[in-house]
């Protein structure tokens, strides 16, 4: 299905069985090896920080480095109910977790490398306990996620350690994507691939956006993923128009936009996913809307493809920066010149977490995009209670292996359902 | 279906006719009509105590206060998201909810009375323009919530602003429910109670713990939940010594428990019920340590009971408080002697999030209860690498309405399945 065909092209509907098969058992545990294979050259990457920094101890509160460093497999929704399990502290030879008694045979399970530090809601009262046994004295604290008062509470309680407020440290390091995650990355996408091609002959006018967004969310996670990335959006028509909408009680309409950005977790690793498809007969604006989206992110596609190509190599280019590839779809948009350009950022990286470095927006860093890493390129154009389009692909770009690989695969072309 | 009935008593299981009907679009639109009338109520109650305290704005960031103060309907998957949306300041006479431009039709829509203040994930640099349009010099800030380093470049930012941490003062006011919200708690326990007991016929030896689990969220969400109140814990036999263990891909064998934790949530407020059943032929042991536990809850119960009787009520006895109904319970269990008492508290409030105040723990504040409130009644016994039993319960409590009422209505007796 090339793009941009015509609305009466009659390309066939994709399949779920064009798409990679949901990941085995061999696979979940050829993924579990190569994560306690590499926690160690992950936790080097952050003590070389440390000492850089100048610091004897690093003090971590969020999920996603809880189960990049550590291997605790906790959440968004296991973080809110925990307490003070899961958080942890890194010296140069020890990993150490926090957990109560509730966790504390999931902690011994699934982070066997650390040492176990006991700890019910009492952080402040333990913490002294907790930096005598770990021997630190100048500690590194997320300071984006801890609380303000907990902060306190910790200058308070030992008042000879030193707090040192710093943010993205472990963020720079997950930046840069391992062999495994690529794969469980890809391995997210052909799940949801496979969800939305399944769904296809469902959708039909009169059928409710939460509905459509239910048996999607069904099929994920009956067809290989162990949950969602995010809550599924499926927006018809106007709706469409608002980037951070919800699915609600309205039917989807015929001669209108139908839009689902969706995605799953495989192993820890997550993908996402936008289509909008046309439902019945499409209206001419909504497909001019479409080709603009699509021909900006296709000069992105374009722009990262020479970027890992060989000629770039053999004059030894660094990679283009986010906002660099943010403003080329911008440009692509703008020179058409009928339609306002989208609000968000053109992407971000993906990974452990649904949103994480490298950031691809107006306001990210102007550095090289890093390598190997993996990251969403989703340029829309919506018009307030008319339309919306985006289209998001997740793209893997690796310098060394001249590599810009669209690891979402659903068709991105012009899709017709509802007919 | 009485307590406690022989497992050979052969009690008919519930049926899902046995509990009230889903919400109507009417009881939807009623509710969120209360919510709207509420508002200014609860504005009210938190001025009173900005007054008290000597502030003249509140800066709020946890999205349970911003659906109680302003509507805005966010919950934990939105506020990842979300950058600074949704975030709060209410001045005496303002709420002013800040949104960037993915939001601000949203907060338009949801947030009607509120101003709208446009800010794009730059709050420190929008932060001097918000205190200024608001005319506030001393704020009071969620401390436990914001973090540290946002709140450092709060300070510096607008260095004439005086920023005051403070934490719990909405929770003091939203752990006093309104009618309309016990409403919706109830209706959300008749929603789990329903998908229980229409998924009983479908546990049999060998389903898996994640199957069984997927399948009771199916019947939560397509039975009157707009979402799940926390993720399904599905446990069997052994697995449920673990406090917040996770459905696993482990089958569900004969002669075993089966427990169940689970609640969904209905116009944003939510259920929590635990429930463990017998497999097949249940073990001696097993039964034995249910009585047990049945009997802990038992007793909370007819504490709570009492204390809102005529008797209590005659001598102007205040409620009781929340740690001196965990030792109640416990007493139980160590009176009998035989197993370990459980680790966590005894219960916690619930409401539009799923722990909250008041709490029932051993560290819980020594204060009456409040009331009108609800809350969980959750003791258990664990025996590592063996078995588990919890039992959860939700009761309202009114003292001057003289009430003491269990709203999960699934049957509290020994339930066998899978014979």
């Amino acid at each position: 299905m090339s793009r941009p065909p015509g609305p009466t092209s009659g390309s066939p509907w994709p399949h779920p069985a064009d798409f990679a098969a949901p990941p085995t058992s061999a696979d979940l545990a050829r993924w579990d090896e190569a994560d306690r294979a590499a926690r160690p050259r992950r936790l080097d990457a952050l003590r070389d920080r440390m000492t850089r920094e100048g610091v004897d101890g690093y003090f971590g509160v969020r999920w996603e480095h809880m189960r990049y460093l550590t291997g605790l497999p906790f959440d968004e929704g296991e973080v809110t109910g925990s307490g003070d399990s899961g958080k942890f502290l890194i010296t140069g030879t020890e990993s150490i977790v926090l957990a109560d008694s509730r966790y504390t045979l999931i902690v011994q399970r699934d982070a066997p490398e650390s040492r176990l530090f006991e700890c019910y809601n009492a952080l402040a009262d333990r913490w002294p306990d907790l930096v005598a046994a770990a021997g630190v004295t100048r500690v590194a604290v997320e300071a984006m996620s801890i609380p303000h008062l907990t902060w306190e509470r910790l200058e308070a309680a030992a008042p000879g350690v030193e707090l040192v407020p710093v943010d993205g440290w472990v963020e720079a390091i997950r930046q840069v994507k391992e062999p495994s995650e690529l794969e469980r990355v890809a391995a997210a996408c052909a799940v949801a691939d496979r969800a939305l091609a399944s769904l296809l002959p469902s959708i039909r006018v009169g059928v409710t956006e939460r509905e459509l967004a239910l048996d999607l969310e069904w099929r994920i996670r009956t067809g290989g993923a162990e949950r969602l990335a995010f809550d599924v959006a499926c927006l018809a028509g106007a709706e469409a128009a608002l980037p951070h909408g919800s699915p609600g009680p309205r039917p989807v309409r015929g001669g209108a936009v139908l839009l689902f950005d969706f995605g799953g977790q495989v192993a820890g690793y997550r993908s996402d996913m936008t289509r909008t498809l046309f439902v019945g007969e499409p209206a001419e604006r909504d497909l001019a809307v479409y080709q603009v989206v699509a021909a900006a992110q296709d000069a992105v596609f374009a722009a990262l493809a020479d970027a890992v190509g060989p000629a770039a190599r053999e004059r030894g280019a660094p990679l283009p920066d986010g906002p660099a590839m943010d403003a080329l779809a911008r440009s692509i948009i703008e020179a058409d010149g009928r339609w306002p350009v989208y609000g968000h950022g053109l992407g971000h990286g993906i990974g452990i977490a649904t949103h994480e470095l490298p950031g691809l927006g107006r306001r990210s860093v102007v550095t090289p995009l890093p390598s190997p890493t993996v990251f969403s390129v989703e340029p829309g154009i919506y018009l307030e209670g008319e339309t919306g389009v985006r289209i998001e692909d997740l793209v893997v770009l690796d310098q060394a292996g001249g590599r810009s690989e669209i690891v979402t695969r659903f068709p991105r072309g012009v899709v017709l359902v509802g007919g």
